[in-house]
């Protein structure tokens, strides 16, 4: 990741296209800095043989009074004998049978390491320039164009700009480029050319945008005699960086950039103290707090990895163990795996291409574009990808749009009682519509919003104003005891039902425990309709809440805790519901609306689109958040089958679903969605998930792949099985991308704070004689979050084998350690 | 605005560079087409003289057999003898002194203009090339770079690639450029250089995107002489587009041009049944929405105006003024001015290239990174901005973010029930914390989430599960009757007041009303109190709810009905309550903590910042949203001072403030803010305001305007005056950017059509012989949102004067009619 010195002050230097004069003005650059008696370092990360030795000639003959503070390097080198750019394009084609191209994991982490080693040996103050090849879109080695293949790195940027014909718009071009990853853009330098003064426009242009332009003479034709060349260069250079007077716009030049330098590591000095003083931060107790290490400065990110700033706490003892020695200076950025997927939206990795360009895309068409009544392009792909190929496929038939889960799960509330309402219009009898009640499991969780938590039990998560409409069922659970798949009965089952004493009954495997279809007809979906028939019947017989919905999170109850609900339960219990009021015409909903709060479970989260061919049931309404927008921007779909939407038909404007956000079905956030569902489900059907799925026995091709309806998960079941063998551990269960195990503790729930504490040292970087798999190599730590005394961990859909294995080792290494030792 | 014809296929040619044969490759497509026997027009919008008839000449010439179905043109023609781009760079520079620089507006409309003539030439169908100059970013004669002054009029577009060293870069980046925009790109054409082979890397990276690459063979390298030139050129064009044989890439592009045109018709057709049958819209009933016709298609969007198809209703007879004559073809996309500024939102006109571009930025960098115990650069920003330079200054010291306007206030509410039940934790007897209520004003609207409907009195928008916790006084408003300035009494203050029997009291000026600092001395503002004091007591003595909290909309009650509430009201309610209760310690809140409910008034809505300087009043707690992140995607913040901060502080994680959603936040809305901020408050401190600020009496320079404490509105006095007057209009009023007046009905409030059946036609464009205001200038319809019957008007910040006036003539026409004339 982002490698950030105190001393070491390091910049990239990229071309608004070839032949700008990008090595004329690196070198301009590199001898104002080398006359500032510091150690210069100009890294050439990948280059041709002869040109490569010709530019180091050029940068140390130039440098000229200052060589000796000079230090040239290149990383990969070719002997083709062909310009630099030419010569990588021909790689990236692999039409060059001899160059061996790194990957683009590889070429980050040489160039990082060499980063980190320059900063070693010279450790007082520095300077780094590293030279792309060609523009910014020129491919790499590998294929992948250099805006994107750097960006892991995250180096403040310098762009050469384009001053001859048509360069303003090159120019321009460029920076938007580098603007689209992000990249911090520090200076723009080109030569000042007096015919077409294109640095006349560009100064104000990017001055509005907050980044200095600054103009450099144009050295003379290229001399015939070589001798006569190198003379004129060398009179060029002394006037462009005069030797007695260090004055001119070169040395302006470099100036600006140690206060750039100076001022980013002055801001992120000061983030944590102004963090403290000025946010209010969701689910977090300010008094425990207390001081500034305690503040995760995020300075960029990219993939699956936060670059974090660590100058204010005490450096881990091995986190510089990529140094040659411990001692030497360390980044001041350091990766850190986001574990919980930053609240589990993450289905990419961070700051993706394609999502970036796809919320520009509508930005730059739509801005945003009221709704009602209304329709534009991103919003109705998306609204007929939900409904007909996606979750709702093969029952929904509407989609309504709002902005996060919570206010996703307020319309579905809204929809199921006024559904549920108006087919009961004539029998409420003395019950007030306001006091109709929700079935669901206990522990469940449907948002932060008052209403989404009406549909919960009192907790810890409600507010003053909070009051449980409804009724919740305790849950019986699936997970992996010491090696053993196990269901797990809560004691109402096994008071309830009379012959069950077992609490926990072992069953096969993790492919047998979702194979509902199957389990329909063992004894213990008996015992379930048993248990749920007796208990809805007493809380009838016992004056209970009019029941008017069920609403349920499929599969895992991710904020109550992770807890892996048996589905053989879950489809039990839909079955009850509805087979209890056969009074609906065909294609109605039936006895209850079923709502799906899938913002969690679905859309691969959990392995599978969505939990309804798993569990061989469809909702009548379901509500999709955090990964539908592939974890960028906030965006809500509830969806609804037609016989739940004829219910706020009328003549009458006021029987509509009088609910609406300003942004609702904003173009950005929709384009975002299609995105991330196009890229989704384009891996879901080929063969990036397989090697995972036949781990678990799940099938790999045919149409029970197409059927998306087994169970298996990204973690490798070896880990798993380990992990639950271990002494600390209680419980492990994993589908999809998500593991949660459960550490052995006194307390119970959210008020513990053991698993927090277990797992403190994941969040620094561990010694290694190995680079990590984190990009650039860097030792990374873990930001994890714990529920109480369960922890989780969070794959996105496309991370890689090496960081998975690299963070099942992290977790394995760090629990078989006593938490006193640590 | 953006010109569609069912049969003029148009596409506009931008190229990655200059020199990179966009003249050329654009011949070629011209004499494609013009070999299927269709006119094919050419328009050169900005040429050199000299240079302008060569193209012509080129054009014509190599047109071949097929020049009699060529039809050239330009628009601004300069004689310069440089080549066209820097003529047209000089010109931006304002170094030509000849050239009269057209504006934006005035290119724009002159190129949409063209067109419209071209299609009314040949109705039949026909081919558009419109050729840009330079490359994408090159400046047009306004200075502003071309795919900016080109956007209003969103053609679809070709890019001309660079086969050259460094063309792949130059090619995708001037494609982002494109992207970042917003247009449609159907095809990327470029010369099949066969020793750089561009085309091999961008056809996969351009098919990944959904988009066509072509490459043409290169033509010889220049001939001396110039018959022999002319010659070589007329082979190759030949060749290019043989005259027998209709084969080859060129054949294949123009074909592949006329299938995305056909597209992009079947499409537009498409969509408003895919809409009707996939959609469920918010507030909407879609019981009254039976025709396509019915549903707004939108395009794209610019500044203040959607891009609207209007294929699917019947053509206004007067939508094609702008042409010849009303029997031609018109465009099938028209303007229509957002006049509820999208709900509320809007408040730098759609698809703001500054926005986007701040948006791409943050995505680029982070993505979404999860925010608890967390920070970074974009929200620190926001929260320091919004805190200490923004609405909070003065009296907050915290930001919490949330989603949206409703997510706000429910956090708002969460904080000031807290702060109520810690500090009255003894005195709260047997009454129960969830029975807390709210003292507000009736019809207040605090968004849609059940918990902030249950701030509010049951209504319209309130659902099933409704519960109003509570009470609500009546307020007194302040309007325009007939040009008198008025206060309304409701008939509860007339009631519980001795002596208060004249329901309307005539005030001076807008700016008086609004001068609360003198009319608390008033009669009026005891007659206030008395009543306030009274029913409160009332209340008390009647065993009303505990209330814990007061919220306000400030100055504006909106989706209740654009209620302006007599300011000096609510300042002495705030006072009342506070006063009330002096047991606090000094810094603490007073009485009841007061929530200001901003989400729609702040930020300049109503022409002021915050309405706290203007009331001379600060909340405890205020709220944040739409205008926030100028109208491009969701954010909210609630601002809160340390004192209700503090309520929340223990050593126990159950105390904290348990709300967050999962992209609280997110890097991109928060960048997104920040830019919106920057360029709000860079107006409200310069002169873009000035004119409009002295027309109503307000200061424009020092530190009254400084101060933010005066009412002003971006409507002229004398149309609202003259608007007051009419005999259909009840009452006006007006601040900032809102207007807003009632139609005389019978049927009172959001049940009455009245507002929308009356301003029906103003949805169509009207006649005119001059050029609309729009941009383009066709004639714009006016997409406009009532509450039952109320009409309002909304403005962005930076809408034009001419937009303005023209908005204000519509209404004025539009009410002038009978209702039953039109």
């Amino acid at each position: 990741m982002s490698s950030l010195f105190k001393n070491l002050r390091i910049h990239q230097v990229f071309g608004a296209n070839t032949d700008v004069g990008k090595t004329i003005l690196t070198t301009a650059l590199v001898r104002a800095s080398a006359s500032k008696d510091v150690p210069v370092h100009y890294l050439k990360p990948v280059s041709t043989g002869p040109m490569q030795d010709a530019d180091d000639r050029h940068i140390e003959c130039f440098a000229g009074p200052y060589r000796d503070n000079v230090h040239t390097a290149c990383l990969f080198r070719f002997d083709e004998p062909v310009s630099p750019h030419l010569s990588v394009l021909l790689a990236g084609q692999k039409r060059n049978r001899e160059v061996t191209a790194p990957t683009d994991a590889e070429f980050v982490t040489a160039v990082a390491q060499h980063i980190e080693k320059s900063a070693f040996r010279f450790p007082g103050p520095a300077h780094m320039y590293v030279e792309t090849a060609g523009g910014v879109h020129s491919p790499t080695l590998s294929g992948t164009t250099q805006v994107d293949a750097y960006r892991p790195l995250f180096l403040p940027t310098i762009l050469i700009g384009d001053s001859q014909l048509g360069g303003i718009s090159t120019t321009i071009s460029s920076y938007e480029s580098l603007l689209l990853r992000g990249y911090i853009i520090d200076l723009v330098l080109l030569f000042h050319d007096a015919y077409y003064r294109n640095y006349e426009y560009l100064i104000p242009y990017f001055a509005e945008r907050g980044i200095r332009v600054l103009s450099l003479d144009l050295p003379h034709k290229r001399l015939p005699d070589e001798n006569e060349e190198q003379k004129a260069m060398k009179g060029y250079y002394e006037r462009l960086a005069p030797e007695l007077k260090k004055e001119g716009n070169i040395y302006d030049a470099v100036d600006h950039l140690d206060d750039c330098h100076a001022r980013r590591l002055t801001e992120l000095e000061s983030m944590p103290r102004r963090s403290l003083d000025t946010f209010w931060w969701p689910f977090v107790q300010h008094g425990l707090v207390p001081s500034e290490a305690d503040v995760n400065v995020i300075d960029s990110a990219s993939q699956d990895f936060f670059s974090i700033y660590n100058g204010k706490r005490a450096p881990s003892p091995f986190a510089t163990s990529a140094s040659p020695t411990s001692s030497g200076p360390t980044s001041l950025l350091e990766p850190q795996f986001d574990s919980s997927a930053s609240w589990w939206t993450q289905a990419l990795g961070h700051a993706h291409p394609s999502l970036t360009t796809a919320a520009a895309r509508a930005a730059g068409r739509y801005g945003h574009v009221m709704f009602p009544q209304a329709t534009h392009a991103p919003a109705l792909r998306l609204g007929e990808t939900l409904v007909h190929r996606g979750p709702g496929a093969g029952w929904a038939s509407r989609a309504f749009f709002s902005d996060d889960g919570s206010t996703g799960m307020e319309v579905a509330l809204k929809m199921a009682l006024r559904a549920y309402a108006v087919r009961h219009a004539g029998e409420m009898g003395g019950r007030r519509r306001k006091d109709l009640g929700i079935l669901g499991m206990r522990e469940s969780y449907h948002g932060d919003t008052i209403g989404a938590m009406d549909a919960c039990e009192e907790g810890v998560y409600t507010c003053e104003w909070h009051e449980a409409k409804g009724f919740w069922l305790d849950a019986p659970t699936v997970s992996n005891v010491k090696g053993r798949i196990l269901v797990t009965l809560p004691s109402a089952i096994i008071k309830t039902v009379e012959g069950t004493d077992a609490a926990d009954m072992t069953i096969g495997s993790l492919k047998e425990a979702y194979d509902v279809k199957t389990r329909l007809h063992t004894p213990l979906a008996d015992i379930y309709r048993r248990f749920i028939d007796r208990t809805l019947t007493n809380l009838r017989s016992n004056g209970g809440p009019t029941l008017a919905a069920l609403a349920l999170e499929p599969l895992v109850m991710g904020a109550g805790g992770m807890l892996f609900v048996d589905p053989l339960f879950q489809r039990v219990l839909i079955d009850t519901v509805r087979g209890a009021d056969p009074r609906h015409a065909p294609g109605e909903w039936s006895g209850l609306p079923v709502i799906f709060d899938e913002v969690f479970a679905g859309l691969y989260r959990l392995g599978v689109r969505s939990a309804g061919p798993l569990l061989g049931v469809h909702p009548d309404i379901s509500v999709h958040a955090k990964i539908l927008t592939g974890g960028l921007v906030p965006l809500s779909v509830t969806l609804a089958s037609e016989s739940i939407f004829r219910a706020f038909q009328s003549e009458s404007k006021l029987d509509a679903l009088l609910h609406g956000h300003s942004y609702t079905a904003y173009p950005v956030g929709c384009e975002v969605a299609n995105e991330t569902l196009k890229i989704v489900e384009k891996m879901a059907e080929g063969e990036a998930w397989d090697a995972s799925r036949a781990r678990w026995g799940a099938a790999t091709s045919g149409a029970e792949k197409a059927k998306q309806a087994s169970a298996w998960s990204f973690w490798d079941p070896a880990f798993v099985d380990k992990l639950a063998r271990l002494e600390v551990v209680g419980e492990v269960t994993t589908l999809g991308t998500v593991l949660a195990f459960k550490i052995q503790d006194d307390v119970d729930g959210y008020r513990s704070n053991s698993a927090q504490k277990l797992l403190e040292s994941m969040r620094l970087g561990m010694a290694s004689e190995q680079t990590s798999a984190a990009p650039g190599g860097a030792p990374f730590g873990i930001n994890y979050r714990t529920l109480g005394n369960v922890a989780y961990f969070m794959l996105s859909l496309n991370t890689s084998e090496a960081v998975i294995h690299a963070v099942q080792d992290r977790i394995l290494q760090t629990l078989q350690k006593k938490p006193s030792a640590l």
